[in-house]
């Protein structure tokens, strides 16, 4: 097993960002990469969606980093450095690059939707792993990059890059399509962005997934990979299930804010995000609350 | 006429920034600039859509402002300044008013899009008004900002604040369903932001536009509105007609890329866009330069 | 001025299809029919959106014919007869025609969205223009339409076939797109479907339109029209905010079944639409009486 | 196992229609079903979105129900009766019981597709149910219905009814959100609708799949079903990549037409689909034949 595939296998928490009235809170970031760095998580996604990478700025997102160059440990860490063009995201990699991260995960661009073909977006990441000396993930989520896809085709052509050697797909169909395509020799390595479709994803040969619940539930996530890899099917499908439910409701509702009130709720610090995203109400707590205990994760 | 709707009246250039082999080109948007204060255009837009605001770090952003500082004159500039949390948009906002600009012009936050409702906009937009001093427009443009739109209850709501004086809109549908709602009296004025409705904007009670095209032909954006403002009405329909198709060819087609080409054949510097977005080839360049005689506005 | 462009200029109503206990109400039909043609009305849509054409049987689509044909008069009646076929086409288009009704208004097919591009829409049109002796309005409306819009230069393409001679066009957009392109000369007529941009139509050249607020207000709705002939603007625009802001709350919030409880509300029989559409309820309708007393168009 | 789980599990074609000059072909349509009828296909969807169903008038339809009845012999068949109103779609339903057919399916209304909300279908799907005698399948299609999706809440809440016995999901990101919600006890089956995600829906619980690659390649459609139900995951899996890549290939491409074309090339009668859908050219033939020879499932 190449060593990619052995650090990219596994479950990945796409650690948030906490604050308080507004302020980064990197006490609490702290406490919850302590507590993230006792559970069998391969490592994190710093500065992700989850992470609110874009309503921090530059100086803060290096702030933040330099919480998770503290806490790294044993985890692998991946953070997020994509930007609009190639000139800011190859200087933010750089960075990454310096501080000792393993990987850098880098958003399609998407201002420009309409302009962003298959073509653009193969000659950008190409751009980027030819300039910089970590490894390049790809980071496939048209929900929050405008509709902007990378096409099957694109990443078929960019896992042939030495320097490419993942992605991480938070489409809603799934990363089927890129599975499908992938010459299997290749040492590249995709990651469900999801816990909706994590499970079958592995059944496809996904290596493993960057889930917002692992913020949430690491252990029962961790599990559910762990009974995929034993072949426990029925358990798998079960536990999957009940994952994605909670998903499905968490975050379909609330977003990056109802992984926070969830954290809250179990022992971690989510805090609230940052405005104009609105926290949630004490109500929604409770409904989040609930949920989690619907399911079994939490006594009542 | 309030202060307001005098500055906020006739044609606008969303100004493009020039770039040559991906760096900053200044010296070009120098000479851009000082060929634009010769025509009768109101004023700018800088950093803007045209202007690859995003594709620009905060260090070239400044020096982009430094020069419009410099080649001001007597024109009214806007800046925009939206990022995706209110912290970033305030502390950019506060940069442009000491600069001494006349107005910021606020995009939509869109990342976590499916969050971000009217009643999250209206916070949004109001915190950012209430802690600057520099007045406040709204730019509503879904084709940039993942598909946020603000509604036309919140535009009404935030047309009610003293610092929130006006909005570009460059929805594809036209600011009509706004217009339509606004209180004749408030000193709020919109803005059309593309050359495909400026006409029947006009209309409507659209106080101007800020037009791509006004990168190009300068002259004949301000004929249309002077044949406007005169009532000559079937003249400027005609105008109309010649600038909304070259509009929809030149940005339908190539987007900023095809405004720069277009720019460098009448005589200004385009140069080319950020890497990725792809520059126009030579054959592109001939399309575009043919689509300018086809139109009547340079000879063959 | 050709016959077309005189029978195609006005206001037109696309006509309800009233339904008591999910069954046609022809009775009611004809009413409506009747309170109609004492008015300015240009013309009528038989089996139009409004008419919820294709909630009808075949046996039930030439019943509502049958009360058209015998309500006419000295109104221009188009019919709406487009499938999904060429072949369906046809065959409905020829019955309109021995029926003796003026126009055909074919719908773009769009059960195969994705198949559905320029050319085949251009295929298509032709062929039912070859076909039938009728004359052919193209119709245009994304939003019934899963999305399938024709492309200008398909429009202007079509306009050139002497037996296709007009459009209604309900695209959010409104005409100016195909308006800006079309030749002066051709014999070929717009007619905007929807109050929200009827009055900027009639600025860009459109005939007249095509609007469900004429089945509630007809009168308001030729005053419209009449004062943008008289060159009366700033009146013009005033009822024109009024009857936009109208229909997109009655239309926008509950579709076909908010334009038939308006009509109850003046003195026309709405009745209910069809099963699984849900009619207004008490509340709904007091909603809508108030949306209409607010824009002066009933007194309280 | 009850009767509809041991009739609703397996593969199923969904049966296209041929047609020569546009004409009904129905002794092709014949000869299609006696070759489908000798494999372990478990049996036919008649008159589905492959089968071109909204492009047959009401006489044609009962054409072709006809040869169903005709060809019927041991395979369960399952009806497409959906329309856009329950009085149109219960007719049509009542007949397809008289002639003996096993289930309908039933494709969400669209028309008017903002006004079709979760319950809307709830209350649509209901009537229905309850106003016939065979049972129903709901038939779940975005793609072809204008966007209009079943929301998952809705699916569980018709599975409680005791004639709604499963369903067809062909939404772009597969039955994963349904399958997590149902009740395990249910006599409620889901198939999955496209070749796209069988492999992995069935690891989730779907009973079976209708796919349009059965009119092609029945044999290893049904194959792959077998290797799945015999825990063969490995061989399932390479199986599962090399239709979907098939069908994203020519479904992708052409829809309807490039399943013809596949049909005429390995011995099957697909002709041509029904203007204004265009058939594929000889060129797309041979690149249609290529796609089959590299995977492998024809010789060169």
């Amino acid at each position: 097993m190449g060593q990619n595939k052995r650090k990219l296998s596994g479950v990945f928490a796409p650690v948030v960002t906490p604050f308080r009235s507004d302020e980064l809170a990197l006490d609490d970031l702290r406490f919850n990469l302590r507590k993230l760095s006792k559970t069998d998580l391969a490592g994190y996604f710093a500065l992700g969606s989850n992470g609110e990478f874009r309503s921090l700025n530059d100086r803060e997102q290096i702030q933040v980093l330099d919480v998770f160059a503290g806490e790294k440990g044993n985890k692998v860490v991946m953070v997020g450095t994509g930007c609009e063009s190639s000139r800011q995201t190859i200087e933010k990699s750089k960075l990454a690059a310096e501080m000792g991260f393993d990987y850098v995960s880098i958003i399609t661009p998407n201002y420009f939707a309409k302009q962003i073909d298959g073509d653009t977006l193969q000659c950008y990441f190409e751009r980027i792993a030819d300039s910089i000396d970590i490894p390049v993930l790809l980071y496939n989520v048209p929900g929050f990059a405008g509709g902007v896809e990378i096409p099957p085709q694109t990443v078929l052509e960019l896992s042939q890059h030495p320097n490419i050697v993942g992605m991480k797909d938070s489409s809603p169909t799934g990363p089927g399509k890129f599975l499908a395509r992938l010459e299997p020799a290749a040492d590249f390595h995709v990651l469900a962005g999801s816990a909706n479709f994590f499970y079958p994803a592995l059944h496809l040969g996904a290596a493993g997934g960057v889930l917002s619940l692992a913020n949430v539930l690491p252990g029962p996530c961790c599990d559910l990979y762990s009974l995929f890899t034993q072949g426990e099917y029925d358990d798998a499908k079960e536990l999957a299930f009940r994952l994605a439910r909670l998903n499905q409701a968490i975050s379909g509702a609330w977003g990056v804010a109802g992984v926070k009130a969830a954290m809250d709720l179990v022992g971690f610090k989510g805090c609230q995000p940052r405005h104009p995203l609105q926290g949630c109400t004490d109500e929604d707590r409770e409904q989040v609350r609930q949920m989690i205990i619907n399911e079994g994760f939490i006594s009542p």
